[in-house]
């Protein structure tokens, strides 16, 4: 839940007259996403969504991002579509902040996930790499292998107190991925950040994919894990065969996977659950007390994390 | 910012079903409001805010503060219309909680105040006391003066450590309230809460009156004395007399004063006062560290207090 700049209605009436979107008739915070700041903003001619990215986002990855969503929806990509102001620009100031006007996106992100959502996401997955193919800007990925060492560096000295032994079994987790994490591996753009709540449905058909806002150049087969640990783990960490076999079932009838990419399915989906293991332990232990935003727990991934160090074969996550 | 319970898309699908507004193509939760979750949905026939009632707000109140918002909607009050099922009903369950769906309000809430507002704001309350007078139903208000001194006991213990003699400092304005608060002024429908977020505004005109949640049957002056502390006030404290003028003359051109109603204004601004500065002092008190709502400064309504409790003229409220 978070808004964390307040907009005017001067400000925001200003800043709607750079684009032709006809004027503001309201504009409400909405209580999802906790990296930027979002408005739904109705106007004569509809909804749009106004972002205002917070520190968080790099002002530098900017025009990287918006370049991304509109290049994917120029390739039919269900994702926001950055709109243009007069002066041919989608980046600009609001409320001391950058800002840009997305379209808006129909649809609900799954609160119950089925293995019929799972089966959609991994084709929608698929198109997603596929279309990003001829995008021409790169982004290294900033939370990938390079960066988890440096990342638990500095919350290391707290891991204990979150969990006993946590401290000693990353710094092995850790050992172990650095030695036999793949060096090569087919690199594109891609989403990084693909959970539930950023997955649209209207009708059991995927309706937008949104928060583009962790996207980068990576193993593609490293976004598929993201969304395995995402997806396919019940909420007392239970991990669903029959939602992963769904998920890959899904994206390889889309763009099927080489068997350098299978094999390396269960080191992938360790760093992926290292990833948000290490994020979310920073997060957890440099959250003030009494902040607006509660801290996702870490051990949910320390779980699945341990689940895939106990994978021997690929198989396991329903590949064939 | 406040959404406390999650709706899913079939319950959601499910609930809509009851009424002729289309299916759903969208549902936000809206970070506004601290009370209940809203959202705004929309579907195939535009926008709509569905509410869930969370456990602050009495269920036996809810026919009250509904059938209240029809009859000003019906009076051409902008306020939110409760939208009825094909059942004629408006009120019912979703996601465990009483629900009800009710009709999108353009606007945006004013966050900078300017007179001009307080002169909106008088007349559109004054119309708000005219169209409430023929509203059959009554509701006690249970933050009125029998309530304070029980409030003022559940949190006294933590007074001072809020503010050094601040238990001391309350018990007397309590006591002199409790020996000059009025016995009898007209009284009819108030709204109780018209503070800033809770009104909004189009094109400099009102568009909507929202958050009916503390109405009640009182004073109707009262309600004039909760805006002179919501409205009038700078962010420092200062009194602004040009915002209580302009909100005082306001109210008058549609509804005048009694000779006793304006008497009584800085002894109902102190009741007004003391009530804000004990709800937000016992949920200072009460508010567990790390909760997703900040509690609001009590001390704010401290410095207003202490305004009031120095005038002795209702001159000094820009009455003339």
């Amino acid at each position: 839940m978070a808004v964390y700049t307040e907009v005017t209605d001067g400000d925001l009436d200003r800043f709607l007259e750079q684009y032709d979107v006809g004027r503001a008739l309201s504009c409400k915070g909405i209580a999802e996403g906790v990296e930027n700041s979002n408005f739904l903003v109705t106007t004569d001619t509809g909804p749009l969504i106004l972002t205002l990215y917070e520190k968080r986002v790099a002002r530098g990855d900017l025009p990287f991002f918006l370049g991304l969503m509109d290049h994917l929806a120029s390739r039919d990509i269900p994702c926001p579509t950055p709109i243009r102001g007069r002066d041919g620009e989608s980046l600009r100031e609001l409320a001391g902040r950058p800002a840009a006007l997305i379209a808006f996106l129909p649809g609900m992100w799954p609160r119950r996930i089925t293995a019929h959502h799972c089966d959609r996401l991994g084709t929608a997955l698929a198109h997603l790499h596929d279309a990003g193919r001829d995008f021409a800007m790169t982004r290294r990925n900033t939370l990938g292998l390079a960066d988890w060492r440096p990342l638990f560096a500095q919350c290391a000295d707290h891991a204990d107190r979150v969990h006993p032994g946590l401290a000693e079994e990353l710094d092995t987790a850790l050992r172990d991925l650095e030695a036999r994490f793949p060096d090569t591996l087919p690199t594109g753009v891609i989403h990084a950040d693909l959970f539930p709540d950023n997955v649209f449905f209207l009708r059991d058909e995927i309706s937008g994919l949104i928060d583009f806002y962790f996207a980068c150049t990576d193993f593609l087969t490293y976004d598929l894990a993201v969304c395995v640990n995402a997806w396919c783990f019940e909420s007392r960490g239970e991990f669903n065969l029959t939602k992963a076999r769904r998920l890959m079932s899904g994206y390889r009838a889309a763009r099927d996977l080489s068997p350098a990419e299978m094999a390396a399915l269960p080191v992938l989906a360790q760093g992926a659950a290292i990833r948000f293991l290490l994020t979310r332990l920073y997060d957890w232990v440099n959250t003030p007390e009494g902040a607006l935003v509660r801290p996702k727990d870490p051990l949910e991934y320390l779980h699945k994390l341990r689940f895939h160090r106990s994978v021997e074969d690929p198989r396991a996550y329903g590949l064939e």
